[in-house]
């Protein structure tokens, strides 16, 4: 795919993936809506396979792949939920996963990649050895490397996500997804504007990571440094290919604290009995605290997945405000 | 209802409380699966209103009593899933719920009786106090005495759960369901032994309130005492109307002590992404510990509630076994 997907490739990934992703619930609470005063339709993605709405690029990529390319496997140095994506989507079609990952990866990932079939190649902490390590895996053994979200086949892959959610609840007013490197939210926008013109698309970024606002506010990508949030899947800079569907699709960008993204998730915790990771929370974050608002109106959110490292999750819900 | 309520009685039970009630999903783990070696079916009665299946038979309860009967509303002296599931029922009907409930019950419980337009009578934290304070209310009142499980109606309103499951999921195996006053496991085993004779329904409960356990073996009510467990739900005594059914309807009941409880809990938290109380991981611990066996089995287990306190679910879950 040379150019981004439109609403027809969108489909085709759906029609690709669809015998192997779950096609998640639509939850809704009586409780939250009556907080945030507006009606809320959750898609729920942590109940995805591999516990977050990666899978669904992932497969898309990997099942997108001509025979020659797929022969030799396919290569990541995402640590975060794209590695267990990536390997369980090459398990599906019975190639290798090469899984870079740094030496300091929590246990619990580096078990959930093995679980999944990858094989996993440590190295330095840092990204420049990620790099390093990923393209002699290249190098060496021919595999296809598989960019987290900068690569338009995970884009349209993520996008069936909306497609789902909008193709069961009608006239949603608005969608909300988190926004990181920015796979998420660009399929987002795609597949909502696509099915109805008048959606209007709304990122939602941690205040500590906002590099997505600056980047829009600005017109061009402002990388993200090194931003310090509990939404671990958040801290990514936007990519060339993501970023211009978000300048040209995606309505606005608003912005949650770290406080209250911890809210949001003990929110979701105890009305709505779900277990979610910090990035999912930051749209309902921001619709709690009111920096954005639609009274009365229908809202389709993207919970985007549920991989939290247990301890971890309880020290931030005790504690309040904890990074990783 | 004078005698115990027959599958017919359920189904009516069924149409009577549908439209108000969730039909609650159907979930299912890969990883949970190959952990015990059989295909689990959890029914998600956390999901259910007011967070647990009492809503069932609180639902059929009220909207069985005739217009006398209900004209002066309900009256409960639970403090636990009950008191919430009758308030919000008899705000459906439109009718008045008293809730006595002990000046120590947690603010939570009282806040979400409150939500659901209860209204609260409260009085020492003993049983005779509760016993009395509510036959006063009946009195001054008129207000008609709900028993949270000693009830056919509740029994009739609890067996739904299970027959949804079973029309849902065909050729189960086993059933299993937490037992503690037994209004769930008599529904339960009424409803599973009319649409399949061959299914084996098991009760599950804490090896620290294993009354019902010992009062099957005995074949008379054994009361459980003042048991210690984490399992606040299953620390009641069986009643005159659920123990016979129990009795002759159940084929075994199994036991988990508390740690396994508390590891079963983490595990539909960290694999499943969602959140249940402990009395509803009961029959997932007894097969993870390996006290209940059904290898290659389909086995359908309701999870019966998710509503925990905040602070010491997390408390028990990082600090290993913890009695409220």
């Amino acid at each position: 795919m040379r150019k981004p997907p439109d609403i027809e490739e969108i489909r085709a990934a759906h029609r690709r993936i669809r015998s192997v992703v779950h096609k998640t619930p639509v939850a809704t609470s009586r409780s939250i809506n009556a907080m945030v005063g507006a009606e809320l339709f959750f898609k729920c993605e942590h109940l995805q396979k591999a516990g977050a709405f990666k899978f669904r690029g992932a497969c898309n990529a990997v099942f997108s792949l001509s025979k020659k390319e797929a022969s030799c496997g396919v290569v990541t140095h995402s640590s975060g939920n794209h590695a267990g994506a990536l390997a369980l989507a090459a398990s599906y079609r019975g190639i290798p996963a090469y899984i870079v990952m740094p030496s300091t990866a929590p246990a619990v990932k580096v078990a959930a990649v093995k679980g999944y079939g990858g094989m996993i190649t440590f190295c330095e902490p840092t990204l420049a050895a990620r790099e390093s390590t990923a393209a002699k895996v290249i190098q060496n053994i021919g595999a296809l490397l598989i960019h987290p979200y900068n690569d338009y086949r995970i884009i349209a892959g993520q996008g069936t996500a909306a497609l789902e959610l909008m193709e069961e609840v009608r006239d949603l007013d608005f969608i909300l997804a988190p926004v990181g490197g920015g796979g998420l939210l660009s399929g987002t926008a795609i597949s909502a504007k696509a099915l109805n013109p008048k959606i209007k698309v709304i990122g939602c970024e941690p205040q500590n990571a906002d590099d997505a606002y600056r980047s829009k506010k600005a017109g061009t990508i402002i990388p993200a440094g090194n931003p310090q949030t509990i939404a671990d899947g958040l801290r990514t800079s936007l990519g060339d290919k993501t970023f211009p569907i978000i300048r040209d699709f995606v309505d606005d960008i608003v912005l949650a604290t770290e406080e209250e993204i911890i809210s949001a998730m003990r929110i979701v915790f105890e009305r709505m009995k779900m277990v979610v990771e910090p990035s999912s929370a930051v749209p309902l974050a921001a619709l709690l605290s009111g920096s954005f608002t639609a009274p009365g109106r229908r809202i389709g959110i993207l919970l985007s997945g549920g991989n939290v490292d247990f301890s971890a999750f309880f020290k931030s819900m005790m504690n309040g405000f904890h990074v990783q």
